[in-house]
């Protein structure tokens, strides 16, 4: 066992107190990692303010984590010591179903091990990156490259393969029109993404105040979905439309600017349940779906992607100082008052 | 023009009464055909009681149509006379646009022009197949191949090649196991679609009462989504599932049943929007999705392929002569009472 400092809430929508935690030793295969940089992701604060079903107190939110190796065991093959690593939502799977051995461990069919608010298999609780160490399994640490911008990265943990993977799934490649619904902390890097892998890119938000951001990203246009004129212009444009809102949304609508065949594509979690007219997939064989994070080869793929077309994402840094400026910033999420990615810096823990 | 005997609705909801009505002259591309059999499909009756939107009368309902041919135009070039053929649910597209362009001509972007209850592009009316005489474009019409049972055949037109068409689409083939929901009209073509094309079939159905008839078709096994130890047993198991029914279903409970990156397919068409839960497609990177009937190409691969594995529909035959027989029939339609599909004799209308 080791200690380190770390932003704990002790119960349900408790305020942020700092503490020290215990990591467990460096088991054969693990990692420990010195934490650089950990973003802030809005689920953090569905699970801190239990907002997603009962929770795990004490927590340690945090699975957008960028550091350094300061640690390896002697049967880590992949990482060295000074090496700049990530660590993001999940830390174990059970490496035997389908979908593990698919590469596709966020899939795992007995249920992933998140990065905190869970318990892994042998009934150790997790405790995620607002802290300044951790200690993974090598399987579920990644390669960042040297050079980038390590503040600006640490958010690609979640937000960022939280909207690769579907791009890559749902093809976003050149000659593809695709529309982003929702530019704040996953559009914005969606949008970076998708300009990246040669899509032409729309953005669709409620009101028209990101559009210098979304053309300086990279995007085509941007029409707000207020406009009921953005319906009639944009009929059967898309292949696909990325949905990174969690509200809700007037789904009827957006299928109608689907082509044959195209999708729907759901990243973000409304809360309440979603309606929809049949007529609108039938009458052009369109889907309505979703994804999440992709697995620890897609994960590595992206990082690599993001280096070399230079992505990261627009970020606001965090001075943890003062624990109460990290509840601060959790508010300042609900209202979506970010561009748009909050990031601690893990020396201020 | 010609005349031929039909069964005609003059307005929303009357009875149907013998009648004859105005087919066009033979065009140079045109084939006419003089009825054996005529399908009855739900659609006709949502569309005589004018139950989907404003309808067009007097209405001859009909599109699952099975004849042989008794002229043809001088330009026809796929059709002889005597020849056994058919007539779907569609009977022109703009040839035009991308979907017609890849043979999808029921997704054509202009608006296909459905059999009856629509007005093609030059201002025609069109009246459908519950008649003795029908004239269309060759580009329309499919063959039917020697020695099928030719009453048997006609639901195929719509019924079958409904629910062919997503079958193939979703890669219904050996190694896949998928669930049929719902075994009326759709349902039952669809099971012995599905187990012709070598996929493990598991029906869904509310009761167990047509257990027999499944198992006799082929499938694996028949559970009901009344029991609720169905959505225990068989969760994560399917490939996809078909649901062939217009009922509300619990797409929440269903989802769960579905394997990593598989669809829950709408071809039933509920009238009331439907509700989902986001997890149940981010969670496994499932979908909801829907499709109609294939275009021509797909139309004449599915009759070719019914023909060779003996495949028809398990149909009533209806004697036309009064035809206040075809009113009870439609009203068995709505009570879901037909084992499994009514197939009027053309003769005697």
């Amino acid at each position: 066992m080791s200690t380190t400092p770390a932003l704990v809430i002790k119960q349900a929508k408790a305020a942020m107190v700092k503490y020290s935690i215990e990591r467990r030793e460096v088991g054969t295969t693990d990692v420990k990692v010195a934490i650089a940089y950990s973003g802030i992701c809005h689920s953090d604060v569905h699970q801190g303010r239990e907002e997603w079903g009962s929770a795990l107190f004490p927590m340690v939110p945090g699975h957008e984590i960028v550091g350094h190796v300061i640690e390896v065991g002697a049967g880590v093959t992949k990482f060295k010591l000074g090496q700049t690593v990530g660590v993001g939502v999940f830390v174990n799977s059970c490496r035997e179903c389908d979908a593990c051995k698919a590469n596709l461990e966020s899939y795992c069919e007995k249920g992933p091990v998140g990065s905190y608010n869970a318990t892994d298999y042998n009934g150790e609780v997790q405790y995620g990156g607002y802290a300044k160490e951790i200690v993974t399994d090598e399987h579920f640490v990644v390669s960042i490259a040297d050079g980038v911008n390590l503040a600006e990265t640490a958010p690609l943990l979640c937000a960022g393969i939280t909207v690769y993977s579907p791009l890559k799934h749902w093809g976003a490649a050149p000659g593809k029109k695709i529309a982003i619904l929702g530019m704040g902390g996953l559009g914005h890097i969606a949008v970076k993404f998708a300009v990246a892998l040669g899509a032409e890119v729309t953005v669709l938000g409620h009101s028209l105040n990101k559009k210098d951001d979304a053309m300086s990203f990279g995007a085509i246009d941007y029409r707000s979905t207020a406009d009921k004129q953005t319906f009639v212009d944009l009929k059967n444009k898309f292949d696909f439309i990325l949905n990174t809102t969690s509200a809700n949304i007037p789904i009827d609508d957006l299928l109608g600017l689907i082509k044959l065949d195209g999708s729907l594509v759901f990243v973000g979690l409304p809360s309440e349940s979603q309606e929809f007219n049949v007529f609108g997939v039938t009458g052009a064989r369109r889907s309505i779906s979703g994804s999440q994070v992709g697995g620890q080869v897609e994960v590595q793929e992206m990082l690599d992607f993001a280096a070399e077309h230079k992505i990261g994402a627009t970020i606001e840094l965090l001075d943890a100082t003062e624990a109460a400026t990290i509840d601060a910033a959790w508010n300042r999420v609900v209202s979506a008052d970010v561009r748009y990615r909050f990031v601690i810096d893990a020396q201020t823990i």
